[in-house]
């Protein structure tokens, strides 16, 4: 069988536990279909935390970064998700960029980027339009710190223009939604493995 | 009775005429709700037309953006309605962008940008997300050329996510596309009228 | 000698006071300009205050933003300045926009949207690229939810690619930042001016 | 030795051949790089070419780009370069967006997207600001067509806001640019072998 492999979803509702949140609906699903193939993952809601404003690994006092960012160093996939708010990902998960931010100027054993070998997958949900946008803006800041995008690494719901229906309000999950998170999981599940196996080279 | 004004539409879908478009459904929509503000207007098919790639008024040879140029420059308003692809504007939005870009260079006789004074509308089409994104980029770039931007100048509808319905296929426009057209050409022709009136003082 | 007019700067750094703030400085310039032109103003530094997520008026419990918004409404002339983190406005930036999208449900006396009349511009600095891109963002929800935008409505700073000078630490002002300030301001005052004095007519 | 690999760079400036480009100048030196990791590569400067309006393979007519999509399919790596204009990647590269958005509807003999285990990095010079927007929005819709990105798939040069120098006329090329070039190029190799040798499962 394949080696095992670990994910962490970190959630961006702008919701505090225990409301119901899309985010956390599709993250859960997106979390499930990593499952089958070998990648065992938890959730975290980032607005349960307290992430200090700033863009260092740790910015000091009341602080709960330090120990979400080992939970990421620690996992082989990352899976962003956010809610879509005036057609931008949410405050929240400005502020999870915001710290990764300072990955950058840390490096691993052999020099390199540490978050390097790492996979990164997004999900965005909203009653409005925003996602592709949005997963632009993650791609690219996610990528810059160091992670790598699968293939078709996005797995959004929008709603038609100007209507409130959000994402858990569905009747049952679009076919399409379905198919695109089958793809999504499968081609991060297999680009983690390749990386795990066989990493960036040192430069 | 309020001063005549005039507006001038680019639509900005990549099909040539006489191929029908929601780009100029939409702006033929909104050119009628000015009309009942006074506002007189003209619908361009910029894919029609040689808008040769560059960032100056003429690029010579068979450049037809001087004639559009020059009725861009007569018109109060500029309605601009792109459909997204891929979540962006149309390749074909951001050539007429670019060929705006010049007029940053060009100064009226008050030795003010030559574009002061006029306002910009935007309207945007699609069966899949990116409203909200596109309209940001529209603003910010005519607002960069020296157009003003009324209180809720953007019109938009796009499909929910995955959908492959366009908006000139819809059995009837939206209610809520309807009310925004109302607001986005009565904002618009109040500001046009102001700022013809009443114009932005020179430095 | 032109009607009195007020605006309100918020700051949206991630550093609390008393830290020095690139966007502290350029919004202080900003203000300094628009007293020039008749238009008393004050400063609010975001992160400074309790802006708890969501997107009501008021969230209630330790909630700060009740206060900030009666500010905002007071004031003819909001001015929004931002640093800009990987490419992005700030996640109090985002936090403010996300507080200011209740203002869509709320109307005035009229029936107006409740920011109608009102003048948005921005101010965004960083040592690395975004200043387009989230002028752009800015404008498009802040212009949503009923703020209109003069012609060159924003002013920015960016460094050169990579470079880590902050826009405080320039030994000067560069002078292509004076002249943009002077425009943007001079435009502001003049649209807040005219809005105030004939603003928007009700649907 | 490793596994030959090919790469194709489609270069977006606005400007014909011969005039000389600061794209150009970014991907010939990107290439030089790749070839240092056994990669093979051509350069095509997109506006040379007659990409006509649409989103389909072929447009028919003086449609050139099934030629071009022919060498896309052909390559292991894509690099597309753009220059920045008002913020945003030229209409050049937008058209060569519209135009792989058919691509979507492509199946290898696997029955996956064509352009699976492809890998893309991209390229952005400009003298304004603009290049993590640009990423980002090249990031998403390259791997939403069935691109990987690889770790820190972009490179960039920005000038300081609102200078007129171009990279092109830049003395030497700039240490951190190089160093990005390095990294880049040395991942986009290692991915494209990894999926050359160990492609994405079929669903």
């Amino acid at each position: 069988m394949s080696t095992p492999l670990t994910a962490l979803a970190i959630t961006c509702t702008l919701k505090p536990s225990p409301a119901a949140s899309s985010s956390d609906l599709l993250a859960t699903q997106m979390l499930g279909a990593l499952a089958g193939h070998g990648v065992s993952g938890d959730l975290m809601r980032a607005v349960d935390h307290q992430i200090s404003p700033g863009v260092e690994t740790d910015m000091g006092g009341p602080d709960e970064w330090p120990a979400m960012r080992q939970r990421v160093l620690d996992a082989d996939i990352l899976l962003l998700v956010t809610p879509t708010w005036l057609g931008q990902h949410s405050s929240v998960a400005q502020s999870v960029l915001e710290r990764l931010d300072a990955e950058l100027a840390e490096t691993d054993a052999q020099g390199r980027p540490i978050l390097f070998d790492r996979v990164a997958i997004v999900g965005i949900v909203g009653n409005e339009d925003g996602a592709h946008h949005i997963a632009a803006v993650l791609f690219q800041a996610l990528d810059d710190v160091g992670f790598t995008v699968p293939a078709q690494g996005s797995v959004y719901w929008n709603g038609e223009a100007m209507q409130t229906t959000d994402y858990k309000d569905l009747d049952r999950t679009p076919e399409k939604v379905s198919a695109s998170i089958a793809t999504t999981v499968r081609n991060a599940a297999h680009l983690a493995r390749s990386l795990r196996e066989d990493g960036y080279p040192a430069g």
